[in-house]
């Protein structure tokens, strides 16, 4: 298909699929002729996989880039691959202590393994210590409401990613279920919170 | 206690409890003399309120006030109280389909009730529209693995303001819990996948 048809395939602006394939992001189409290029089902793909990471809030092109590289050529190893492409994704905290200790008794506490270098450990020291900072608690009993649950959930949301031969395709539906489910159970947390709130105050 | 101590007591420097006096964020102090005025326990609570709404990434000036003119002088219904509060707090999602009938369906069907106005709506109508962009799946089941923990969690998370007598207290616990508890949930469902995956690939 020619550029016009990919925009129309994709919804994306034929300017926009330009942008990409000046940056590089997306790769160049067959050439055809001098000033044109036929594109197929990858580029679709690909065009929707970047639209994606572009709908993801304070995900900035340098990080995008980074992740199509994992998706691109992704390290043999899934686990290492889906770690090292969601690492990519924002928030990037730079907590106050560097050793993380407070990060690591929770998760020793919790079961989990505690891995300096994964992001998601600096997020969690970086969100404990704004708990402790505002006086809201911080319990076995409280880390657990939350653990038991995300362990039950986690499994469902990782359970499609066993069918998945290439490890391009795992790292793609990890960074993206990553992203984009969190908004959802944002929101849903917060619909739910009022929800509870307002049935309380009329009991049926 | 003076300027000096009150920054002592908050491990807010001097400059930062300034710029919030200036801006009428925090009361001024009782005058003890033309250049001095002494301060109190409510004044070291509010700076800690006001530093925990700082840490709130994507939270601006502006919603900072709204939220404490919520907290300073709250609606009379607790519901109502809350939930102007919590509505400002970001993200500030505008979704293209104004009449947000996904959503609509999608609280309908998991028996929540839908509020337009409410800011969560238009903020599931966005993430729901980003799964799709995506091609990411949103079905009833995905829905219920996602409610029915987040309903069991939030009745806990709601526990403590049966005990709270003011409203005031309320709207400040309601905020903190839902901006503060946010990172943290998202930071424990990284590190849960990451558990998850490396566990798989080393059965124990």
């Amino acid at each position: 298909m020619r550029i016009s048809e990919l925009a129309a395939a994709t919804g994306t602006p034929v300017a926009t699929l330009k942008f990409y394939l000046r940056e590089g992001l997306l790769p160049k189409g067959e050439a055809t002729a001098a000033t044109q290029a036929t594109y197929g089902q990858a580029h679709v793909d690909r065009v929707r996989l970047i639209a994606a990471l572009s709908s993801v809030r304070e995900l900035p092109l340098a990080k995008v880039r980074e992740i199509l590289a994992v998706v691109d050529q992704p390290p043999s190893d899934v686990v290492h691959a889906t770690g090292q492409a969601v690492a990519s994704l924002p928030p990037y905290p730079e907590p106050q202590d560097p050793t993380l200790a407070r990060a690591r008794n929770v998760i020793e506490e919790l079961g989990l393994g505690f891995e300096p270098d994964y992001p998601a450990t600096a997020q969690l020291q970086a969100a404990l210590d704004a708990l402790d900072s505002a006086g809201l608690p911080w319990t076995p009993e409280i880390a657990r409401r939350y653990l038991d649950p995300l362990i039950e959930i986690g499994r469902d949301e990782l359970a499609p990613m066993q069918q998945m031969g290439a490890t391009s395709e795992a790292v793609t539906y990890a960074v993206l279920g990553t992203a984009l489910y969190e908004p959802l159970i944002l929101a849903l947390r917060r619909l739910v919170h009022h929800h509870l709130l307002t049935q309380r105050r009329q009991p049926r």
